[in-house]
């Protein structure tokens, strides 16, 4: 399997996907001309899709967007995803985004392909979406996905966006480290805190954080540990670890 | 119906339910003994119960937990709500409370008992749990319940802990009032944004914002609108104009 895992699209002070499209390029690399675009994690699908086609074609890539060829049928939808050559799911709700693939039926040709080794690549709740749930997302749960199983890409959860608990906060909601401390009151997955400008890469049996930004890593009972990019994340690909 | 819904059970600096106090107390009234607790949002309930009865017995009130009356079974779970002056349900996660009680199939009779004029108390979760659903949650998707649908007590949504945007922030994730509107992309019903320290008082017709905050009211379409403690909101509680 081949993912490239985005924690954001866009890092404060940068346009869309600026900060990664050197990884952009080196994952995809000259092998690939076109990639399917996922927008259903934002309402208006349309004006979605041309702005990542917009983005795609200034790194030298074409894009087709899965909500047009969705929109002709089950059959036009199933074969673009039979044909993409890559597959890249963009971020905002991923309750909806979720909720889209079900009631579509796309989740599991989806995760086929990128089994048999389409390269699949995510930005916050893209890369959610490769996880085996979408437990640990940020996002509010404005539509009931069927349920909340994704794709299971990894076998551990990644939390995007991930922040620190702010010094001094006087604010009572719980901090994202007390809320993945809630899900594992719950559940046994290891969760990947990715900050913003973090991204996580799966090569095969290897994953290796790259980008800009560390990541902080909880699992069940254990203190969190801490990792920089350039790290080599590939125990976590162990269902044991997990 | 009387409902007296929290936004948060403890403001910055104090303990736990100090700043409602005078609240709770003019809402229980002297008519109350005993409050039945709804402890199921915390992983540890016995502990949460404890906390709990310690702080309703300063008040002047006894307290029973309703996790105590389940492990005996749901008759007497059943008898629990059936025969409670009042209830109290506390926060921690929307998505293990509400799990929780569609599974142990106690929501109906809790919405029966509440709808016939017993005094119901939330905070935060609590409070959410009070709503037609709980897609206002500010939670993460720990448990995937049977169902997003609530207690509906009333028909708008309540988002507790609402933060306003916080001026200069780098963080490119959403900020709370764009969560909101994510949630009129898809549905309908007004928004209480409630912010810490606001509380939401109703008694039959009329609703109140009381406490030390103000809220910010989200309506699908319109721009939203400020109240400060004290204001009628008994408008909200028209179907129509949610």
């Amino acid at each position: 399997m081949r993912l490239l895992l985005l924690s954001t699209s866009t890092v404060h002070g940068t346009n869309y996907l600026d900060y990664a499209q050197a990884h952009v390029r080196a994952f995809l690399g000259a092998g690939v001309k076109r990639v399917l675009f996922v927008p259903f994690a934002l309402h208006d699908r349309a004006a979605y899709a041309a702005k990542a086609r917009e983005r795609f074609e200034r790194l030298g890539y074409g894009l087709d967007s899965l909500h047009e060829a969705a929109e002709q049928g089950r059959a036009a939808a199933l074969a673009a995803i039979h044909g993409a050559e890559a597959v890249f799911t963009g971020g905002g709700n991923t309750f909806r985004l979720l909720e889209a693939l079900q009631r579509l039926e796309l989740l599991a040709p989806l995760r086929a392909r990128a089994q048999a080794g389409m390269p699949y690549m995510g930005a916050s709740a893209g890369s959610n979406l490769a996880c085996p749930t979408l437990m640990t997302t940020n996002d509010m749960p404005i539509v009931q996905p069927q349920s909340f199983e994704a794709l299971g890409l990894v076998p551990f959860q990644i939390n995007p966006h991930y922040l620190d608990p702010e010094p001094g906060s006087k604010h009572m909601g719980e901090t994202r480290e007390q809320r993945i401390r809630e899900y594992h009151e719950m559940n046994e997955r290891t969760v990947v805190g990715l900050r913003e400008g973090g991204i996580l890469q799966r090569d095969g049996d290897r994953l290796k954080l790259i980008g800009q930004s560390g990541a902080r890593v909880f699992r069940r009972g254990v203190e969190p540990v801490e990792f920089r990019p350039g790290d080599d994340l590939s125990a976590l690909l162990q269902p044991a670890s997990c």
